[in-house]
């Protein structure tokens, strides 16, 4: 339920339209539905403009197709990260309409199609192995609403490739700079937007590279003056964090 | 310089009133002055709409006070961070009407008030002791010319102290959230409000806090969705996050 | 071989319905029995008022037969933790009367229903996916004899999840609060209850959660005074630790 | 504001002793009092049973000074924990009646003296170094009104000058272990006793000690069941988890 | 080839009953054989008075078919450790004569019987599934001719299980003490007995002990004096220490 | 495309023999060749003097094939390193002319054979497990064009299989010393000889060698002055750096 | 009081030159004596045939006296590691006939002198700066009983200045080696000598060193069999270890 | 003694004009010489065509002066890095004709100019910060005989500070580039030149960056192919690298 569904209600009843017992039976599972082993927000669409999205990676297929569903009664679209292919295609059985992205693992189910947001985010990347976080992080903004520019491996050692880039990255209002290995690019593409570039380090990477903690580190320890971080391979995260930021705009 | 000034001085040239021999001379420091030791980022105001901060703690006095003069020359407003009382008082004396602010340890020297800009953020603390990086964060933010509202002390184990703040946050454009200890403030934040969370972690702590990487693992495996990060202590990187994202607001 | 039964024991060699040789070859284990591979302690329920657990992860499946015997064999009840549902399968082939509780991967045989204890515990969970170790914790207090009031995502991002179940968790003589991500949860929930607050932060998480590391850091480290930590999904001890605590209730 | 004297204050009320109106401003500071630049928890004591207890490490005299005078003055006993010798000696001057306790760098004010509760604490180390960790726990426990029962430099290195305590501490209602070097003070301990045992790894130790995280890792992964772990040096913690634990005593 | 031998050989020579020109080929592998990929220290046993072992886990099949038939085609007794149960199975077929042990996972193929020396050395687990460990050592032990006495599942948590031993382990010349969790086992041992104590921790935890890290720190921070510790799960290491120190002894 | 081809090129639109256009079409690539998901940067050869590498290991096989294509296309000699078996299966009926050799992981596809050049590099590892990444850099430098001689099982415990070689490194003009365990081969092999020594820490290890982070640490704490390190396991690296050596010496 | 000294008191008993009474008041204070503060252990050189040592460190000098006299008041000799220069003035005032030797930082006072035990120890360090180290562990040696040989700044890197001493080395019973910086030196000197080999990592070093860490990884993850580790920084330890393995020495 | 020196003494015996006794005499030292408590390695110039340099930080300045006498009297020149100012003052009485270079840190004493040898290194900051670094690394360059270009405070957020570099980069044969904070410098001046590149991290930064294992980490896992790296603040190690590297070029 987001705000304008919530208006269109609320007009309803103000109108006559709508009865309040009815209207009292649709927000009543604000602000949450308890379904035993797990809490849906409902009203997160409505508190902070995204919507609730299931993790996944941790969840059993039961698990998931009981949250799905809950949301869809409610008229909300649904966005789960992190699906295995073989998880996806037990949840493509048990829900109808839904479809599922193999390069960014995101199942989702729209019930009506996410209207455009104001905002455009670039996604550029180091590395061809860091296109799946990617994914994630245009495949979540594409549901909200956002428009997207992707521009994959540009990574700091061939410099030209991501200069090239510049004035694509400048014309845009938010830069997502996903990077494994060592993790520098967030660092480089600083220095040339004035935009907020929000750094999304990898698990791409072997040796030294920790399993992403070293690119992490380097995100972290920038020399590049606001630049901000989200957790390893978390393109979702860092999908919403443009939301927040692009939500000011109109 | 900033656009503002570089207009001008456009506007000039084309109205006769500059030749251009001395808008030459004026630009001619970009896009770096270069002093052997250092080279300054003059067109930094320019191309990021912030201006080129000095960090004070590992720089000699000498060092600050070589470059600060080459910022000041250029008619551009001088911020150092993280300068030391017995630091500040050599510097005090050797730089004309500098000041110096203890309690966020910056030093600052104003050749023009900052132009107010559109965009208020919230500094919030969990702690007493956060004090010290929240006034960083916040006078960065002044000095840039945004609207900053305090409030401190408001850690999770007594939850009243920060939800009575909440219409206050809500009303924000920006809240930046600091917290040593375990860090637990921008989770609950972040699910409190709508706009951007930036997350600081801080050193204040001890034993398995392990100088503030403890908040810093709590603050990226959040499970608010959207909370970004900067490093430890580093309420200068949160300050500029916060004018990034408030660059495209009118 | 618990305090009640070993009463019962000694009562009925005072009565001579017992004769002081059966008595002895009764004891004879105590203080504990010796299978060469393992030692178990049968006189821990005596000394320490719970039952000899057996951690089944690492042990291979005719060691945890042969323990079990031994067990049974004194006419202890049996709990066995850890066990994957292959090995379980192996195991009920084995043991009669035995049952698998896959949720908390417990594997049980009750000699005797356990006797109901003074003191209820709350079992709560930051997400979905920490619900197996919740349900460990859950089963071994049950076994143990202790009610258990179960509340399952009531994670931070949500607070008004947790806020519903405020009187709950007051009416309760210990909480168990189970977090994995970033492990906030029991620094919220220790500043809203009085009584003992046992921390328990899961492996569910990725990045820079560390494989539990990050939440068990932030648990140390909170903010909120009297919060006790145990090892990374480690429900069992949690319990095991609530049990001793309400062993001196009546 | 205890629990104790809300009871007296309201009953005055009832009583026609006390007006509404001054019982209202006597209540007013709660939930809490804000400083700027603290938010003092002042009914924490009528939640938790515990009073306020201020960090004072990372506090200025001049913060302290002000939060201890917020705290006298709603005729609560004061105590601040980790206070320098020099830190103390200003404070000493400020703040009358006022004492302070070198060993265990505790500070205090005892506006009445507390009173005496159910349930006795055995404090134990492992070495003379651990004292300073178990003095703060001690005092803390004194001021809210537990039996103390020390047992210092028991290490398991010479296992008898712990066997030898054995009976001293299963009379005890909570053991509180204390250990710097490798720790495995709280897994014997654990065996021994059957009531609840709060473990304290501490920073006395070198190299691989890393700190204190050797015996903190030690502590967590006892094979001791229901052992509980706090902070390194976290005495004060294990005496509000024992207050807590011994809360529901009578 | 060992020094009882080579000393047999050069007896020969003097005798006439060997040519020097037999001798010289007998001696000529030393002190290496280069096998391409493998340089094969024979004169190892000669040197250091243990048979060169094989670390079978890093390697091919082929690679230790081909190394065993170089030591055994000297005439020297194969040692290879760390053989999973399917590389045996390979290794059985193409090495005549060998024999596989599952518990310890050692394939060894004795060429003669191993001469028994002096000293006895005690191998004591603190829990059942250390055990693998612990007859890795007990099986080297045994082929370089050292007495060895088990004592396994003696952990502290379960005092009086060790404390039984105490009078076995006093009359052994070397305690190798293992144990994975929390790894307190070695600082009690040592303060029990006068003799070398061979700490080994092991993987066998889970969460905080980091994989084996958490015992290995406790068994180097230990307080008592004296104890040595080898790495993670190396029993061989710690056979071969005994042996080193045990060498001296007639 | 290299240095050489590149010259051949232009001296034949010199000589008319090619004309502009054709030449431009040629050149056209670069500096990248932009595939949507990797962007080729054909002139690396001739900026650098080394083809442009392949990382097989993360990605897909078609994304492999699609590079790899491109630049064949070009006329460039291919190499792919860190193929796995079966990927290398799928990749070789893809691609005509390519060949895999097993133990270095690495698929080639030579369109023209390697010009010599002038440097011969040792390659020396410590153990047999260390094989696989010296054949990494083996490989990569013999498809450079540089002789290399191999020392394998050099290890530090038996010093005479090292010193044997004395000879032969010194005669060398670069020495890659590779070694997993703790890593002290370059330490003594910087000693020995006056030429650039590379070290490359490997994963082959357990317990404290953390992945191959222990031998890393080793390597980079040498007493050993002017030995440099690569990533663990980076035969790869340590081969390009090797040639970046050796493209001064004529 | 040690072995001789015992039986010795008890001959005089039987010989009726000590009464009973005497007897028991001299074996009073076994098993240990109680400070309050300090449990000090007088029969562990009974126990194990070294003095009770204190680690001077962490102990106020108030406490190191206090114990001191107790020591010296049973005829033992008193031995003191890790005293500061300052630390040792202040102690030498308070304690007639103590010594303290500033480069192995002991402070000792031999009531009687130690007499000689069999068993000579090569105390060697790589670097030196390793000497405090050696030289605490040589100390604490000598006052136990044994011969010392000591060779110093042998570091791997100028392989011939350890080559040098191998025939001093494999003339001694024990080799302690003690190393900084990368560590290497006890796997170089546990392939030279047959005997015991106890490494000692120290905290000299820097950078990726880790305050000692780095070598202690190197020296646990050896190559060289039966290599065996201490502490870092703890010569002590490694004196006492030799003296163990010594022990049945004759 | 270096290689000119040493065929000039042999050239001299060859003609007469030094006797063999003479010639004896000047090489003794050779291999080392032993002062007792150090080795000193005078013919590592002759081996490796660097002089021995001592690390002055962890030794006494005694100890300084006895080693610098040592080499001084055998004709070398002296070379000491990393000495605090207040040593360099005591040094400095006792070593005549010594010099401090204050920003690098080292004391050097010059019996004769070093002779200009082939090869041009560029050292190259990120920082102001990093410039002791930097000046370490470039006066021991200078001590050896190479040509040095310094280009300092080209950090890769201000990107064209760098890209003006690239001319003077790419002339030159050895870059060795130093940076703090998140260390990405080397991965993109890896990408602008073919000649080798030495990484070096420094200890400039704070919170994440953990003392330069943040940026060493970043240099290690380089997607800049052959990068190599030495340990945190090692400025003389890169130099020695440097020198070993270019030693083959005439």
């Amino acid at each position: 339920m987001d705000e304008a569904r919530l208006r269109e209600l609320l007009d309803a009843v103000a109108a006559g339209a709508v009865s309040s017992d009815d209207a009292t039976r649709a927000l009543r599972g604000l602000p949450y539905e308890d379904l035993g082993f797990a809490r849906i927000d409902h009203h997160r669409a409505l508190r902070q403009g995204v919507p609730e999205v299931v993790l996944g990676e941790p969840k059993t297929p039961a698990q998931i197709v009981a949250i799905a569903r809950a949301i869809v009664a409610r008229g909300d679209n649904l966005l789960v990260t992190r699906v295995s292919p073989d998880k996806a295609r037990a949840l493509l059985c048990e829900l109808d309409g839904a479809r599922y992205d193999e390069s960014s693992r995101i199942l989702s189910l729209e019930v009506s199609p996410p209207a455009a947001r104001a905002g455009t985010v670039a996604v550029v990347t180091a590395g061809t192995s860091d296109i799946p976080v990617a994914e994630e992080a245009a495949e979540v903004l594409r549901l909200i609403g956002h428009a997207v520019v992707r521009r994959y491996d540009c990574g700091v050692a061939g410099l030209h490739r991501l200069l090239d880039q510049r004035d694509t990255l400048a014309a845009c209002d938010v830069v997502i700079a996903i990077a494994g290995m060592e993790g520098a690019l967030p660092s480089v593409v600083g220095g040339l937007v004035a935009c907020p570039v929000i750094a999304v380090p990898t698990s791409v990477g072997y040796g030294a590279h920790l399993g992403g903690l070293a690119p992490m580190m380097t995100m972290l320890t920038t020399c590049s003056a606001g630049v901000v971080v989200v957790n390893i391979d978390n393109g979702f995260g860092a999908a919403i964090a443009a939301a927040r930021i692009l939500r000011g705009r109109s």
